[in-house]
């Protein structure tokens, strides 16, 4: 009696079939692209031949290290059509983390773009890569590189025919997968179902979510290896909505570019990235008159963006999510009661993380269990469900154990509700870092630190910082007869040598003793406490000013 | 790795909690009521509670005979929400049909509305209704009624606690039922899962299907026994919107009222409503400021329609589905490019059924079994499938064989599809005849006329309608001695006794011979072209006039 089941296939041919003509557009390194879904389908069933002759087979698991770009976008309908997963790997993590990933997913083939071919190629290790068949270089050649064997995508692809005939999958079918960064261990892996793909795609495209139609414009500049790019490359598909990638390392001027030329109306991205574009904004004339909306997310919006895009006509849509939420959670849409209340009163509301997206459930709980009433006050653990928050991670099942209960999936973030049903984040259970959009894990950077012989303790914690979000700050406690200032140095020097330069600590502050809970642990809880306000004393060092995490692998 | 299954719980739970305060109002025969979605749960869940003291397990399947209601809402998420059946009933149906589908459905409670007790009452046989361990008149009082047990809807609920932990069901689990009358034989049962439900009210939230939002208030004139009021209950709900309920038998100054007093922005129902609604706004002033748009689908809405109501500043949005599509398949909305076409393009795009809605997909399937292309000219049977559109009829496998290929629904509607992907049907593979919205078998009334002994043949055509779309009309063969006039009397006291007054015939017409086709079987196409410009000869009845099925029943 039921109906068929939900995969990517349908979104994909109404695309094709219903709007051929609307473009894709994407900023290269080969220069500008622009193509209409009706070419974007035979390029699709091109690649899936290629697949299927690089010997591809249902549940593979083809893993991609690229920007967004009109490539990386074919594989996104491409691999999963064809019942394989695709798995987007971040190039910022350190090489460290690529190899266990690569290896824990046993990617068959790597999709790689140009410019993080040297990256792939430092991260490169045999025992890890073990799995790899096939790497693919995101262009017409091929650079000087170890990786091997290796292809450029256009040979890859350029004999294959353009009729490809997608099996039935089942909607169980693993279609897509992420690495999600913790406080503890190594990313564990969220595998993304057709089902719950199909979902996400869906409740985002609805006005309480996105509201997304075919009139619009979208531009995701949230890469498209953190999380699927929010499920955009899907939704705007699925809407037959017009694309535009603003390829690799969008600085603010290529950003404004692409806006103005394309006509965007609606694009998205973590708050450094809107921070970039105002300041340039300052100097430059910039004409943002078809943008209507700018969702963001990754970090919680500040609300000062969110009264300088009021000011010059575009609105904020402040979303929240999580790698193993596919990722859209929350939106923060004003109630239509609110439609009329004051400016300020509206920025308020926007600057929380939203209303729950309708299909899902939450609940918040504190210490003791309890679910804690909607006030704006009492706080605790936000816990959510449904068909596209996961249930469990990839072969972990000591952090299912701890990650989730029952249905419901533990965020890690402690949150208030108001009476209205807005959830604020106001504290994490955890205490990773999040800088531009990216996470540091603060707990390796102090094992890395205490790993100095001069070094007694030491605590990592993230300080509020207005272009970054956050940056990572050192807490140290060493012997008297240390020379601090040489062992920052010495420390930097040590990290470097592991870490990206972005993951280095903004300031090394030595302190008498980290202070400890009850049961012994660092508090960092009371750390921050204790350092509040301080902020510009901290970040001393203003590695953050050369070191941008969309700059530093590149 | 999977998601949270697919339910409908989550639609009630966020509404009842993110917008407690929205009201749902309903036009009964107790007068005007409002409450609020907060005090809606509560009753859902007294609700709940009653139909498991009243032995209603997981899978039972609940009857209800009623209109447009606020309890007929309630019952829309607590008997789906325990893991029951909600089987909507349409009481415009003959007697004969409704014994079958109680008896096919095997009913364990069974509501009725007050207005429509009677109507159940003169169904009512001991036989077919055995399966019934429970009637519950929709009010606070129970009428002289024969059928038992019995007992009013409020004595029902009444001691209930408003407590009620509903159980973690299957997507899978039945959660709905409507009946369809087709061209042959009786009704077939159309199941919709809880996943189906989930995937129709997600769907038809988005823009390019209804785009329904918090700020929207909903009032659906479609009956809530046609496949769920086109599922807007359920989309309203999850959307958090204000919710208005017309009542028994609503007339044009009824919806006229609603629309006024409780500024309605969103209405749907079938072209014969707002055919009244315009002829009462003649000689009525009548305020439609806050309506933005009426969804008008059951029967194709006419170009004059929607250019009437364009002059009103109201959006017509032309919608098309079927009972086996949960229902919605195609709406008319204007693609991005033509927003700025002339008035006249933009009309003939929205008289046409429309564009599919994401997340289905669809083919269109010529005699020889090949897919015509989209030129707007050839022409073929539209095939559907997606994950709200049924696979299989409940308990029909003769049936299943015929309507269904693989995955697809044979819609047996004959369309064209334009280069934009418009749909547009042009024929019926059937012949059923649709009047005001409901369907009036032509080969029933066809059987039930040549049972009359002075009739050699009869044909059942579809003749069209300015107000009703279409009105039956009986082509009879008589032998040369009978009294033709003395017969057609007989013959609609004959009818009467069997069917409701409306599925009489406008026209008897005596003629030589019915055509037939190169299998001998009658061409009911010839006919209708044989007699194409003669529909005022034919309607020389008018029994419409009198015999609306809105009015038929109540």
């Amino acid at each position: 009696m039921t109906g068929h089941q939900q995969t990517l296939t349908p979104f994909l041919w109404r695309a094709e079939n219903v709007f051929p003509e609307k473009e894709i557009v994407a900023r290269t390194h080969e220069g500008m692209k622009r193509y209409t879904y009706d070419e974007y389908g035979d390029r699709v069933r091109k690649l899936a031949n290629a697949l299927e002759n690089a010997g591809v087979e249902e549940g593979d698991r083809i893993g991609t290290i690229c920007w967004n770009t009109d490539r990386h976008f074919e594989t996104y309908f491409s691999v999963p059509n064809i019942g394989a997963q695709l798995h987007t790997i971040n190039p910022l993590l350190p090489d460290g983390h690529i190899q266990h990933i690569v290896s824990d997913a046993q990617n068959k083939v790597i999709f790689v773009d140009p410019s993080l071919a040297e990256k792939l190629d430092s991260a490169y290790e045999e025992d890890s890569f073990s799995s790899v068949e096939q790497f693919v270089v995101m262009g017409s050649e091929v650079p000087d590189l170890s990786i091997e064997p290796v292809t450029d995508y256009e040979s890859f692809i350029g004999d294959e025919s353009t009729d490809y005939e997608f099996p039935e999958l089942s909607e169980d079918q693993p279609a897509g997968m992420c690495y999600t960064s913790g406080t503890t261990g190594m990313p564990k892996g969220v595998e993304y179902t057709q089902q719950m793909l199909w979902s996400h795609t869906m409740a985002t495209m609805v006005p309480q979510a996105l509201g997304i139609d075919d009139s619009d414009v979208l531009m995701p500049v949230v890469p498209m290896f953190h999380v699927n790019a929010w499920g955009m490359p899907f939704s705007a598909t699925a809407a037959g909505a017009k694309q535009v990638y603003p390829g690799p390392s969008p600085d603010p001027e290529d950003i404004a570019r692409l806006i103005e030329e394309e006509e965007v109306t609606l694009t998205a991205g973590v708050p450094t990235v809107w921070l970039g574009l105002l300041e340039y904004m300052e100097d430059n004339e910039v004409d943002l008159s078809s943008l209507e909306r700018v969702i963001i997310g990754g970090s919680a919006a500040p609300k000062a963006l969110i009264e300088q895009f009021d000011e010059l006509g575009v609105e904020v849509v402040h979303a929240w999510g999580m790698t193993e939420m596919s990722p859209i959670g929350t939106v923060a849409n004003l109630k239509s009661d609110l439609e009329d209340a004051p400016k300020e009163q509206q920025f308020n509301v926007k600057a929380k993380q939203g209303l729950i997206v309708p299909g899902l459930e939450f609940k918040v709980v504190d210490d003791d269990g309890n679910e804690v009433p909607w006030n704006g006050e009492d706080f605790g653990e936000l816990y959510v469900r449904g068909p596209w928050v996961t249930q469990s991670y990839f072969e972990r099942p000591e952090a299912n154990e701890e990650d989730f209960e029952g249905s419901w999936l533990k965020t890690g973030d402690i949150v208030t509700v108001d009476e209205d049903g807005y959830i604020e984040i106001v504290d994490r259970a955890g205490d990773v870092i999040k800088s531009g959009g990216e996470w540091i894990s603060s707990q390796e950077l102090e094992n890395a630190i205490m790993a100095h012989d001069d070094v007694t303790e030491a605590a990592v914690i993230g300080v509020p910082h207005e272009r970054w979000s956050e940056r990572p700050v050192a807490m140290v406690v060493t012997p008297d007869e240390v020379d601090n200032d040489a062992l920052t140095e010495e420390l930097k020097e040590m990290l470097l040598e592991e870490y990206p330069k972005w993951w280095l600590p903004d300031g090394f502050k030595y302190i008498d003793e980290i202070p400890k809970t009850a049961t012994g642990k660092f508090s960092k809880k009371d750390l921050r406490e204790m350092y509040e306000g301080q902020e510009d004393e901290l970040l001393q060092e203003e590695v953050s000013e050369e070191a941008a995490p969309e700059e530093a692998d590149d």
